[in-house]
């Protein structure tokens, strides 16, 4: 427009001058402006088709109406769908919702490019339908006085669907135990040490309550003490802030746990499919022996309902267990071993009966696309896993529904050819999650290679709402600013004048040297699909959900967790009634999501790393210096690379505030990208952890220590400090890091 | 000046038109011009200095200009400078090399962007000045009947130098035995083996010739059978075509090695400090204790000339030695143990007393930068080792003369500002090659993550000249179509009218399905610095040189290698008169280089690599499928990855042809380069050889089998068939190669 105008004007003068004057004043005006156009207008890349070729940037219009499109109605009749029927990995549920996934990204009308399921043979573990496990109290005459329940109580029909699996602690061994029954709180190492003080564990039966640790330490754990199974609740008071009664206090009434409901889980330390470690489980995949498997339970192990487990505990005999270890059942916990005399179990043994059966079994995850316009060899994935326990209406549909009514939105964009992504976008629903990450594990397993070379962010939403207070983000600090620019841009539903991000910044907040008071944005475990690409392949990820208000409960997380209530039911009635806090957790990831696929220039603010690398520096400062100076070990050098670090980061924002025109150079432009994109993989190193399966990332692998700082310096020093490890071993992880650190900071340094 | 002659003409024809219309059109036409040049002219690339912008592509002329400017004179004089003082690894010899390398790539009128050195402090081993090893004979009585030379023989002045090292084995351990003599050929299991059959070796010393195996085995291999020390000396036959006598047959008079001639040189088998494997020897970096290194000798061992080793080989006693392992040393060699009664020496013993000692060291890289002017951010490297054992005209002089000369002309068209490469040059001059590729190893560990992210191609050329009749070229069969497409452009000296690709040719060639009739590039072993950048990084990489006709001589290498008579003399009469020979190796390797850095599209043709690895699968159905079939073993999953390979390299060989104008998209050409350079990174898997540092290159890592085929799987069928392994070791390596190869094929697909 304001081209022609312009050149209008020339012609307009020209009346007055000499006619080859005009022609010649206005063909220079015209050179030059048609220069200026050739040269910032015109895409010069091939591949565009809708996109703005190479200088395509994000369009706040175009997310705007993307956010104004993500609908709450549908989100709810897409839930609805997902958890009609019990979905188990690799059962005909999970399989029709394969068919689901597919038929809603192949539509004609609002489907992606492509989609595609991809198969894995993989290591499951199912209990026997025709020989249920059981935990029972038998007398020493052989009497059975107690047997656990097989299935929960219905409330809604939900509950008698024949496909709705026995509680039961997947990977698990099958076998038969006997003996005293103990009480071992949350299981860890520090319990079992504590009742090891007063009480032979040798074949003994430990009962104990879910959190704390990971589901299969609890029997990892026993076994060092001789504890020969393992039972496991949870406790109303982890769970149902005190609720006992199904009269009128827990689901149906209200949000909380049933007393015969019953947590199942995936009872195995490390992710992906064992038999196939660092391997895609494939047809010509090599499977290692069951027996080879490292971090399942030794020894079998149950999980009860609080109903049963309360008839157990507060039957017991012994010591008072420590005033920590109390919980909600309304006795007092007592240690054991066994029942006290009055108890109509006095001198009985427990049996714990596990019959677990070893499945290798076809998983599918579907993969669905939008290819890149202008660099279609950058990927933005979206995903979640598709297979639940029982119905699994917020674990893991909530996430489904919203991740199909985002596809919807943007496939339907694509199939009316307004917009295509800079970058290719690729929506994943994993299988096999509930088992141990498996699906996700064995997709990055299979395309390691690519997958390393061309992702830009990971963004997991897997249950998109625990509850309707906040929104909660974990993430890498290299995503926080794209999640906050997300954050500010959505509004709280029935509060059109109050942002998520506000809103979160109430709830929970820090102060960030940087920024100021901002929302706290926290760091990522291994609960969820993420954990491949982040901790293996060095994908800058995130997790993304609303959640509760912490003041109001202490529920661990939302009551019927992987349970026979997790239902569409209990979803739309005690979760998120109208369902806008998923349309608000839709509306922010995808609103992340168009960031990360169309921002000429990656939102990573990579600042922000390093401000979490001097944080973790200086807690190591803190609370290792003293220690490590009577060893004569210095943190200078690793200081001297956090402080590189950071200049090196500091450069890099300085560099691209600078590139006023971000449309000028598409090389440039992908010079840039590549290095924030390639920061989170240069924190890899894949010899730091030969004992942790898949943990490769310096700054955020699992740990065991409780300083919050880097992981293996923590666990060093807490070998050598209390567990008589080395101190070379120390020394050592001290390079691992500051190699890394150092490492890191040249590839954000000027190139060459 | 096309556009200012149209926009001129417009003008003309407008006398005859009104005002208006003259300047109507001829704005238009200056408009639409205008959009033409600015379209496709103007570099939309902001880097660009003297290069044409994102369709910056190979220049013809600028290439033969370079060839053109490559002067053997300057190359003379370069190793006239090179070699005038001993310069092993950190001594002052090698400190004042580091000074000359700066001020040539510090050169205001040749010189390159930016020059620095970058030290690492290693390990390295040095024989004792003050108390030279030995080996000696020593009567029952005490009586010392022989003593080996502690100094080679002076012809030129250059052996009288002070600063010639006494030949020795580094990284042997010091110490002195004693014992019977026995021989044992080149010291291979093998040999100690058949030795083993009728000599008890406990406490023996064994004399055995270099080659056969790598020199740190020797020693390792006899220790399994007891021997306590080693004597090494390269045999007559082996180097010199049998000529024994320094009166007329050897040096000065000819190349060949004169009697008292010593090879030394490192013997440990893995590369890089070991001290800090896989992390960069920095004064932050944890050393582990010398007692855990891997791959040393355990026992004493010591190289003498043959003149020595003659004496003690033609007075052993025995059965006479197999005829495969008799040698040129003029008598009749026997096995021992021990002396024949006829010799001076019967009834007495042999010492070995090795006084080396382990010192930590600083050792510099010298690095040369010319930075890229439209991908800065990949790089071509170019590099060779600087450090040598005594005076290194050959090894490794004349790689360095050549690179000087290379760079002396490339940085020369810098400085004058007629060109720019559109990728980054990066020249290397590496310390302490010789102790073990160390200073390659340290900087390719310390800058692992930018290098493998950034980097195209790895051009070494160390020993540039063994002799003057052909190219030798080894490489990553991702470079052959490069290094076909320079030896082409490449004329033989004296030969105006041969190719150096025909003259190669002749010498050495194989039939390829592909090409017909090529020149045969061998396969990249690990004796030179390209083994950390090809196994380590998986970067393509290749090594260079001019070398001999082997109908002429059947010496292992040309014969001066690793004694004191390496020298400029040596070189100038005997190796390369004239240095044509070095001009024609550095026109060939510049010529690379050129085309690496400068093609728009990298000119690696993968249709080379499928063909190799369609080969390698051949030759493990022939050797192996009968004995897999047997245990129930499969190759068909191999098959099928190998032909996905094959496919997906042809189908990007396609999309690479039809790409007409090179020009068009500089995103497309990055997505297309990003493709061809990482094919070879695809190739890594650092989980394969967990026993082999370094090696991960599952195509080409170190192998035991002598069968050609995928390392891992060569050695497993072996371990499995003839050392008892495990059937399940040859099933896991079959999973590695195949998910590599798969992996491989997947990246190379059209992306998305």
């Amino acid at each position: 427009m304001a081209v022609s105008g312009i050149f209008y004007v020339s012609v307009d003068r020209g009346f007055r001058m000499k006619s080859w004057l005009v022609a010649l004043i206005s063909g220079i005006a015209a050179l030059v402006i048609g220069l200026l156009i050739g040269h910032f207008a015109i895409p010069k890349d091939g591949i565009t088709e809708q996109g703005q070729g190479s200088a395509q940037d994000i369009d706040e219009s175009l997310i705007r109406r993307f956010m104004s499109e993500v609908d709450n109605k549908r989100i709810e009749d897409n839930l609805r769908e997902l958890s009609k029927k019990p979905h188990m990995a690799t059962t005909k549920g999970d399989i029709d919702l394969v068919n689901l996934m597919l038929d809603r990204w192949q539509d004609k009308e609002t489907g992606l490019d492509e989609a595609k399921n991809m198969t894995y043979n993989v290591l499951l573990n199912f209990p026997d339908k025709n020989n249920p496990n059981r935990v029972a109290v038998v007398a020493p005459n052989g009497t059975e006085l107690f047997k656990s329940r097989i299935k929960e109580v219905n409330y809604t029909k939900d509950q008698l669907d024949p496909d709705v699996v026995q509680p039961f602690a997947a990977f698990a061994p099958a076998g038969e135990c006997k003996g005293r029954l103990v009480y071992a709180n949350y299981g860890t190492m520090d319990d079992y040490q504590h009742l090891n003080k007063t009480i032979n564990l040798n074949n003994t039966i430990a009962i104990v309550k879910y959190g704390g640790t990971g589901r299969g330490d609890k029997g990892i754990n026993g076994a060092r003490f001789g504890v020969s199974g393992v039972i496991v609740y949870t406790d109303p008071a982890d769970i149902n802030d005190g609720k006992l009664s199904d009269k009128n206090e827990t689901y149906p009434h209200s949000w909380y746990l049933p007393p015969s409901g019953v947590e199942r889980g995936s009872y195995k330390s490390n992710f992906g499919d064992q038999l196939t470690p660092y391997y895609p489980a494939k047809g010509y995949t090599f499977r290692q022996a069951v027996s080879n498997i490292k971090g399942l339970s030794p020894i079998p192990a149950q999980p009860i309902g609080f109903e049963d487990a309360r008839q157990l505990i507060c039957g017991l005999t012994g010591d008072k267990a420590p005033e920590g270890w109390q919980g909600g059942l309304g006795c007092t916990y007592r240690l054991g071993p066994g029942f006290h005399n009055e108890s109509s179990f006095a001198d009985s043994h427990v049996t714990v009966s596990v019959h677990n059966k070893m499945e290798i079994k076809p998983s599918d995850n579907v993969i669905g696309i939008i290819r890149g316009s202008v660099e279609p060899d950058r990927y933005v994935i979206y995903g979640n896993h598709r297979d639940s326990w029982v119905h699994g209406a917020i674990d893991p549909s909530s996430g489904t529904a919203v991740m199909l009514e985002i596809s919807r939105v943007l496939g339907k964009m694509v199939k009316e050819g307004k917009w295509r992504p800079r970058r290719s976008i690729i929506f994943g629903s994993w299988g096999a999650e509930e088992f141990g990450l498996i699906g996700s594990t064995e997709w990055t397993e299979e395309y390691y290679k690519k997958l390393i070379e061309r992702t830009v962010g990971y963004i997991n939403v897997d249950i998109a709402v625990f509850a309707n207070a906040t929104l909660r983000a974990n993430g890498s600090p290299a995503v926080q600013s794209v999640v906050f620019d997300a954050a500010q841009q959505v509004t709280v539903p029935g509060h059109q004048d109050l942002s998520v991000y506000e809103n979160w910044k109430k709830y929970s907040n820090r102060t960030s040297p940087l920024h100021g008071v901002i929302p706290n944005m926290g760091s990522l475990a291994a609960d969820s699909d993420y954990a491949p690409f982040f901790h293996y392949l060095g994908i800058s990820s995130m997790d993304i959900s609303y959640t509760y208000d912490k003041t109001k409960t202490k529920a661990r997380i939302y009551p019927a967790y992987h349970t026979a209530y997790d239902t569409f039911d209990y979803a739309s009635r005690f979760i998120d009634p109208g369902f806008t806090s998923h349309q608000t957790v839709g509306r922010t990831a995808g609103n992340v999501l168009l960031r990360l696929a169309d921002s000429a220039i990656l939102p990573f603010n990579i600042r922000d790393y390093s401000e979490a690398i001097e944080q973790l520096y200086q807690a190591a400062k803190e609370e290792f210096n003293t220690e490590l100076s009577n060893h004569n070990i210095s943190l200078d050098p690793l200081h001297s690379a956090v402080t590189k670090l950071k200049e090196a980061a500091d450069g890099l924002h300085v560099r691209i505030s600078e590139m006023q025109d971000r449309s000028a150079s598409p090389l440039k432009l992908r010079m840039i990208n590549d290095q924030l994109m390639l920061l989170e993989r240069s924190f890899l190193d894949p010899m730091a952890f030969p004992d942790k399966l898949y943990y490769r990332h310096i700054i955020y692998a699992s740990q065991d220590s409780a300083v919050g700082t880097f992981p293996g310096l923590a666990d060093a020093y807490q070998r050598a400090t209390v567990e008589g490890g080395s101190w070379d071993d120390v020394r050592k992880h001290l390079t691992i890091i500051t190699h890394t650190l150092e490492s890191a900071a040249s590839t954000l340094e000027a190139v060459i």
